[in-house]
């Protein structure tokens, strides 16, 4: 069961979209996923700020009080021990017929369902052979033109639960759906906002708290042998938060437990 | 004025679309262009196949017969001389939520709108900071995730009609919406299929058929140097067909009269 709120209005059934609407026709927008538990957004100002960046590069129109509004309205109906709201966001239908043409009537799709993240879970991860451009919005920012997420992710799942992806200089970016963290001594590296990134709000969290366990974060370039002689790895999403990655192409990782980073993300989900 | 063919059934209004669809939560799906004359489209048999063989390689569900049903139902309505036919096919919904999920139901958008191609147009392009990702099939394909092609678009507009954009290795690809074909001599060069591009079907087109004007024609690594240094340049596309380039930022290119080119291609558009 979904809570779906549709351009300023909670709706049971299908959406009524125009069909010209360049997120259905064109990739064109952008999106959000937040964890949810009972009625508290984790992370939300940071999420809405990330977004309302992201369309102000793209000039896609961001109305913040609107998004506002619909995330009170599916999060007041919620019924969820814990579930992931979504956020979507187009540029709406664009004249004239041009790829540069204006966008009118932004649409704005707000849904939440039920969804308990397996917060304990290990995942191993192989090398797509796609790689993330570092010249390109679709890796920087939280587009809807996810298509190479999808096929890297299909391509590795056979023999891998997640996609490493390297950019075009062939370093480490990160995963389909998740920033990458090494453990070094006493550092936490993770690939630089730079390296054809989306640079997540876990990973923010985790740059800005981990002196709290005795832990130097920093952003670097990072290599695959960086990730096979590392003490630990180890991916973050919003939704995840942080899962031991075990394997790479099925060469073992360092398996440094990583029970203080999980206790040091989970305290600050709470409200 | 648009006619409108949505999942079996001519429609008016907006889509009845399930937010969960992935064409439109993340530009998981496909689509084509068509110049349409009357009621005859272009090259209607090449799209086909080429969404056909995108779909398989993505693992989308692609039914033929529904796309030539919705195809000859807007068809049969058309009022347009010269119109605009777009066929849309998205995964559909998917189960599990993952990038790896199955995909339910997807979703076919079938529609036609007036378009009156300027056939003799020139235009300019300029180079933009966005690359194309030769190991990405947002880029060999056709897919719904195009939003660097928006944004390197927009990214020009203010400077030139079009972006030329580069590959990783920073030759040329192609341009947001089109092919590019230089004229050096007696032979007309176009990027090779493996340099990033999407290959288009009226490229392939003049590639067939450029013997019958003296032209030979063949695929190649492409320069900017090469671009600067040509006869000609040109654009080519589905709708527009092949357009002049006459700059390329701000440096004025080759103007060898490209009419026989037209003709070479406006003949293979009658039915």
């Amino acid at each position: 069961m979904t809570i779906t709120w549709f351009n300023g209005a909670l709706v049971d059934g299908p959406l009524a979209l125009n069909a010209a609407d360049r997120g259905l026709t064109l990739g064109d927008g952008l999106f959000e996923t937040i964890a949810v538990h009972g009625k508290h957004a984790v992370w939300l100002d940071e999420h809405v700020a990330r977004m309302a960046m992201a369309a102000q590069e793209l000039t896609i129109d961001f109305d913040e009080a609107s998004v506002r509004r619909g995330v009170a309205a599916v999060l007041a109906k919620s019924i969820f021990k814990s579930g992931v709201l979504r956020i979507t966001l187009t540029r709406g239908v664009v004249t004239p017929r041009a790829l540069t043409g204006i966008g009118h009537a932004p649409s704005l799709l707000i849904t939440l369902a039920a969804f308990e993240a397996a917060l304990h879970q290990s995942l191993t991860l192989a090398v797509s052979s796609i790689r993330r451009n570092e010249t390109a919005p679709s890796c920087r920012l939280k587009t809807l033109s996810y298509i190479d997420n999808i096929a890297a992710a299909r391509e590795v799942s056979a023999r891998a639960d997640d996609a490493l992806m390297l950019n075009m200089a062939g370093n480490v970016a990160c995963t389909t759906i998740g920033n990458i963290f090494l453990v070094r001594d006493n550092e936490l590296v993770t690939p630089q906002s730079d390296q054809g990134i989306l640079c997540g709000i876990t990973r923010a969290t985790f740059l800005n708290a981990a002196s709290e366990i005795g832990l130097l974060a920093r952003e670097a370039i990072v290599t695959v042998a960086d990730v096979l002689a590392a003490d630990a790895v180890f991916r973050c999403n919003s939704l995840r938060l942080v899962s031991a990655v075990t394997k790479l192409d099925d060469k073992p990782l360092g398996t440094r437990s990583l029970a203080e980073l999980l206790n040091l993300i989970t305290k600050r989900t709470a409200p």
